[in-house]
Parts: structure tokens; C-alpha cells; sequence
């Protein structure tokens, strides 16, 4: 007993627009814990929406349709669905006063158009709509088979899904089992490293447990079918403790932290501050950091030093090591840090100091070779190397910098503090 | 003979990530004439896969696949696929030759569960992935089918379809008749103004004219139907300067211009330098600025104040004046820009500070209140002042903010130039 989203829009097959109702619908049915394992999109074409009622029909049980309810020729969603049913479309004249009365509202007057979304098949039930013109249907037409239909406007459908949907699919006996999720979020280990590390886990069955990755960023993303939320969290908080406790200092936080919030937390944690010296990420980092609101507790500035001209005259990098040793090395990422730090008066100093491409790298200093500093209490000075390669991107590399520079951050003062 | 778009991922039925990848596929096959009337989405599960191809060859015969080709246990793409149609998987000594090449440029060892992204059906070629681990296919299973498969990481899609699936699907015909755009980039004007500015264009048929708007920024995309570029061109061109006519200063660019890169080849062009001094963006004008490559030949670095301490000390703020006009004030923001052009040696200085929220707002400075403060040339200083308001978010309200700032230094450099 599965539910299959069928979004209908030749617009949707054109790129025009990106299917953003398929993404909610997908949470929804998760949330009330009915499995969907299809969705697919057709256009306002209704032989080929024929055949994919036929197909969905076969795999599913609630068919639910966005789009192709609209006024003009090209909306047959509604037509389509009852014609494959074998049902005759009735005038429903409450929908023709419900859009009369919205018309006049806006001191317009009903087209004629609209009389044919006042069409539905005989015996469905109306879903109101009460911000557009567009009403959906739920409907029976077999025994075991229900369809619900929305307009395509996501802000329409959001609100007949929780006005009537969510009602509708409850009194059916859905949402007795929910599907509760926790992400759980890992720095600086390899999608497949982490996979092998807690392959066991991967074959679970409730709550179940499935690596996903992002831009150098590992998810583990544990769900679990339970009766509440609470039960779910009872299923969930075991695993997660133990995968926590094989990823070890990688693992940084779940759902909405970020490695920025987690480290703000670390630092008002500890009453300390921080400043940024910034190369080749320019400003990234500090924008990263003031993402979190409050970050004005311990972020506390930085310099934006991408001349060396800045290097030299704002953090007092020496002259002669910036010969010596270039301004992509360890040694300046090291005098970075430390420039910032005493210049802005904080406790820590962290810096950023690559070469982002795609131009700019030499033999020995390539593409995606990155020096990050890091200065804090008690004279300690530190410097990490990374080599991203010269594959990725300049904005992945300087995502990268600047996330790896938190993580280096984020480390060090859990290390502090155990 | 259309094409059929097959997105494979538990992730997408979950609602966990949105589905950018088939609005992207979507928008290349209408680029190369290529039809398609299905989009598919199922989970990581090979029973339901193999049924999806079997729906999809019966309509079908360009099959595009993307996700679950990663090195996890739930990655079944290609071995489904391959299972389908009959034919064994070899392994393929050159893919695990550059997946370890890629790990070794990182530092890192491949690990065995990486030989399963090696491992591809029998008689298929090699789609190259630059970026990632995982590599696509290109196969024809039989007769007169085709089956294209890419990862689900849209960077390494947008990279591989580009370099390597274009000129395939061109070399069998497609591409004749194609759709060639143009998008045209407008910043300071609402969508709806824009759109009635230039009504009578919407209903032209070849080129057509379709306007969108995202996060403050409106776009025409100028759309035509040729047999070639050149053709395109000579439709698109007239209808491109017309628009820009009308639309005058608000107009910056086209396609991948950015209001970055458009400061940045105007300074080039003037051989002037900037430098920057943020508050509430955090180092988001630089990053954007540097998002650049080469943008080193006019953009110095800055100063990121959040805390008033750096604005003082850093800048040179006149304390008197924080406390008077406080720091979200033009007169601070102005002062902040002249602070960091003399500070950094630059021809020009600008500065943003506000309230991005959602909380530090009081009644005389709401959330979304945000100065934007200039300094050029002959000691010319200017300031802007912006009310974005409390409902658009933290992150969106700093996005316009540094936007803002780069189309204010963008139009006085045209007025100068003028």
C-alpha cells in the first residue's frame, strides 16, 4: 500500500521550472509514513497521462496528482483522470459560486474558462482551494484506490495539503506510523571510509541508516518507522551514540548544525574569540562564520588580505618571507594567523592562504594547494596543507578552505577541552 | 524517439534533496531538440529499477540515468542496468587507475569499495568524470537504444554531460535544430515592473521572451529556435538590444556575467582597485568579489568589522559617532569605507553595515535596515540606504546587501565612464 506522486506540466519537462511540489509531497507522505517509491512527470498531454495512471495504478494505491487543474485548454489533468475511470465530469455548482465570489473580490468578473475547473468527476469529493480558482479532487473510483489532485501553485497545494489532505489520509488510518529522520554530519573523512567503518549499520532495517555526501561533507542520515516521536528517538539516539563513536572526532554535529555553529558553540562554550585573515577564500570564511546569528558573541572581524600588499601593511607579514617562501606556505599562513589575532585582539587567529584557480598554480605550487593557520592562546601556532587537486573548481576549493579551516578550529578546542 | 529522464535516489523520494538535476537534463534535451515527454524518479532499489527501464523502453529510447552510482552498497544504477539487458559487468582497469590517482592527489589510499564504481557493463564506453569518482556510461543495449548514466552530484553531471554526452548525442543526429538562449541580467528593478516595461516582447514567438526573478535579481531569457547558433544569434541579437534599451541602467549583463565579474572588468578597464569594509555581511562582498578568477588584479582586500572594536581600531571610527549615530548609520558607513580605502591604498572603498536579524532590530533600526557607504576617487563619498524588512531571512538579507553594494560601485563606475 504505496503512494506515487504524478506531477503533470509540460513546463516541467521544458527545465522551465524546477518540480519543488515533488520534493514536498515526498516529505509529507514521509511524515505521515506512507512509503511512496515512484514519482513521475508527463506533460499536459492526456494519452500519455493516460498510460501513466495506467503504470501508477498498478504499483500504488494513493495517486497523487499536482498541476494541469488551470482554466485554459491545455489542463486536462482532472478530465484525464475520470475519462481513465470510466466516471462522467459533473458541474459542481458550489465551485462555480466559491470562484465567482474570488473573482469579484478582485473586482474581475468569472471567464468563462473557469466553468470547466468547476468539473469533477461524479462522486469525488471537492478539495477547496482557498487561495486560487483551482479546487482538487479526492476520490474513490475503485474500491482500494484513492486520488487526490492539487494545482501546480505550490503555495495553493501547500495549503489544501494541510487543510484537507493530511485529514483525509489520517481518517484513512495513515500517520498512526511516522518516519522520523536524524542527519548526522562528518568532517574529514571519505564518503566510502565512513561506509566501511559502519558497514554494519548499513543493513539495518528500523531505524535504517544511508551515507550521502556533499561538497567534502559525509551525512548518515538514520530513520526510523515508529508511533511517535519519541519512539522514534528511542530507535534512533542508540545507533546514533554508537556511530558517533566510530566516527570519532570526524562526526561534528546533526540536522541543522553546521561546522560555523558548531564551532560558535565551542567558543561561547569557552568565553574566547576569534578574528580571520583571509588569501584566497576572501571573506568566505568570516562569511561563514556570521551565517549564525549571534556569531557577534566571538566572531569578532578579520582582514581580507588578498594583495600582498594587505599581508605586508595590515597583518605584518615579513617582507622577506614572502620572497622566500611565497605567499601560498606554511610560514605565511602561520604569520597570518598570528597578524590577525594580535591585530584584532582575540583569542584565536585563523588563516587561509591558496592558490583557488584555476589560474595562478605553478610545479610547485598547484592548483588547490592550500596552507591554513591557525594561532591561539599560549603563543601555540599551527599550519595544515591540503592539495585538493585542480579538478574541483575555484569554488569548491575555497568552499573546502574555508570548511576545513573551521574543522581544524573545531578539533583543536575539543581537544582543548578534553 | 525521445528520450526518457530516469533519476535514481532514496534521497529524492525522501524529499531530502530537491530534484535539480532532471530540470537541468530537461533543459539540454529542449537545447539539442532532443524530445521527451517522462521523467522518472525511484529509490535505490533494484526490483523497482529494472521495472522503471522496462516501463521506459516501451516509450523511450534515449534512457538518462542519474544517481546510485557511488562506491556504497546502495549504489545499484549501473549493475541494475546491466542486469537488465543481459550483459555481464567487467571490471575496467582505467577507472581504477583514476580513482586512484584522484585519492592519491588528495593524500588519500582508494578503498576497495571503490573497485565497485569499476566495474561497468560489458561493450559500454566510459562517460569520464573529471571531477568525481564515479564515471557514467555511454551504451547502446541493443538496437536503436541508448542509455546514458550520470552521478547524482550535479557539479560532476553538469561536467560530464557537457564534455562528453553532447557531442555523443550530437554525433547521433540530435542537435540540428536547436534552442539557443540568451539570458539577460537586470539588478534594481521588480520583476512585474520589468515584465511591463517590456509586455509587448512576452508574446513574441521566435525569439520567445520569458522573465524570472531569484533573490533580487530579474532575468529575460531570450529564447530562439534556429538551425544554428549563428542563426539563433541573428534572431536573438536585435531583440537583446531592445530590451537593454528599454531597460537602461538596471540591465548589467547576460548569461554568465555576474555583477562581480561586471565591477570587476569595469575597474580593470578604469585600472582602478577596490578594497572592502563589511559588518553585518561578514566577509560576503569579498568572497563574492573573489568569486572571480583573476579578480586580483583590482580587488586589494579588506577589513571584516563586525565587532565595533575592529571599526574603531581597524578603521577608524570615530567613537563619538558610533555612539551617536551607532553603527548601523550612514555616517558609519561611510566612514567605514573611507577607513578601508585609505587603510588598504585603493581607488575605491566600500562598506556595508546593517541589521541582518532575525534579531539585534529595535524600532529606530528594524531588521533588514542596511548603509551601503561609498568612496572614490577626489575624496568623493556617498551612501545608500535600504530597508529590505524582517520577513526574507538572515542569509538572503545579507545576499542583497553585498548585491546592492556591487551595483551602486557598478553604476557610478558607468556614470563615470559615461
Amino acid at each position: 500500500m504505496s503512494a506515487e506522486i504524478i506531477c503533470v506540466g509540460t513546463e516541467l519537462l521544458l527545465g522551465d521550472i524546477l518540480n519543488r511540489n515533488a520534493q514536498f509531497l515526498a516529505i509529507e507522505l514521509a511524515k505521515l509514513g506512507i512509503p511512496h517509491y515512484y514519482q513521475t512527470v508527463v506533460g499536459d498531454n492526456p494519452q500519455r497521462l493516460h498510460q501513466v495512471i495506467e503504470t501508477a495504478i498498478k504499483r500504488a494505491k494513493i495517486l497523487i496528482f499536482t498541476g494541469g487543474l488551470g482554466p485554459t485548454p491545455d489542463d486536462l489533468t482532472c478530465e484525464t483522470i475520470a475519462n481513465f475511470f470510466g466516471a462522467p465530469l459533473v458541474e459542481r455548482t458550489e465551485i462555480i459560486e466559491d470562484i465567482s465570489k474570488k473573482y469579484a473580490r478582485r473586482g474581475r468578473k468569472m471567464t468563462p474558462s473557469n466553468r470547466k475547473q468547476a468539473l469533477i468527476p461524479e462522486g469525488a469529493k471537492i478539495l477547496p482551494n482557498s487561495m486560487g480558482t483551482a479546487p482538487g479532487i479526492i476520490w474513490e473510483p475503485r474500491e482500494g484506490i484513492s486520488i487526490l489532485t492539487f494545482p501546480g501553485v505550490p503555495s495553493e497545494m501547500h495549503g489544501m495539503w494541510g487543510t484537507t489532505a493530511i485529514p483525509y489520509l489520517k481518517s484513512q488510518g495513515w500517520g498512526t506510523e511516522i518516519i522520523y529522520s536524524r542527519t548526522l554530519r562528518f568532517w574529514g573523512i571519505a564518503e566510502s571510509a565512513l561506509a566501511e567503518k559502519v558497514a554494519s549499520y548499513l543493513n539495518l532495517s528500523n531505524p535504517t541508516v544511508a551515507p550521502y555526501s556533499s561538497k567534502g561533507e559525509v551525512k548518515l542520515r538514520v530513520s526510523a518507522k515508529a508511533k511517535s516521536e519519541v519512539e522514534a528517538e528511542q530507535l534512533i539516539q542508540p545507533v546514533e551514540k554508537q556511530l558517533q563513536e566510530i566516527a570519532g572526532l570526524s562526526y561534528y554535529g546533526s540536522d541543522d548544525d553546521s561546522l560555523a555553529s558548531v564551532v560558535g558553540e565551542l567558543l561561547r562554550h569557552a568565553k574566547q574569540t576569534i578574528s580571520v585573515a583571509e588569501s584566497c577564500t576572501g571573506g568566505g570564511l568570516g562569511q561563514m562564520l556570521t551565517e549564525i546569528s549571534g556569531s557577534s558573541d566571538y566572531f569578532w572581524g578579520g582582514i581580507i588580505a588578498y594583495d600582498n600588499y594587505v599581508k605586508e601593511k595590515v597583518l605584518g607579514i615579513d617582507t622577506q618571507d614572502l620572497i622566500e617562501y611565497g605567499a601560498v606556505s606554511a610560514t605565511v599562513a602561520e604569520q597570518m594567523a598570528i597578524g590577525v589575532k594580535y591585530c584584532l585582539g582575540t583569542t584565536w587567529g585563523i588563516s587561509i592562504t591558496g592558490v583557488a584557480g584555476p589560474t595562478g598554480g605553478s610545479e610547485t605550487k598547484p592548483v588547490g594547494l592550500v596552507y591554513i593557520g591557525l594561532a591561539g592562546p599560549n603563543k601555540q601556532i599551527e599550519s595544515f596543507e591540503y592539495q585538493f587537486g585542480n579538478t574541483r573548481g575555484r569554488s569548491l576549493i575555497r568552499h573546502l578552505s574555508a570548511c576545513n579551516a573551521l574543522n581544524n578550529l573545531r578539533q583543536k578546542l575539543l581537544s582543548i577541552r578534553a
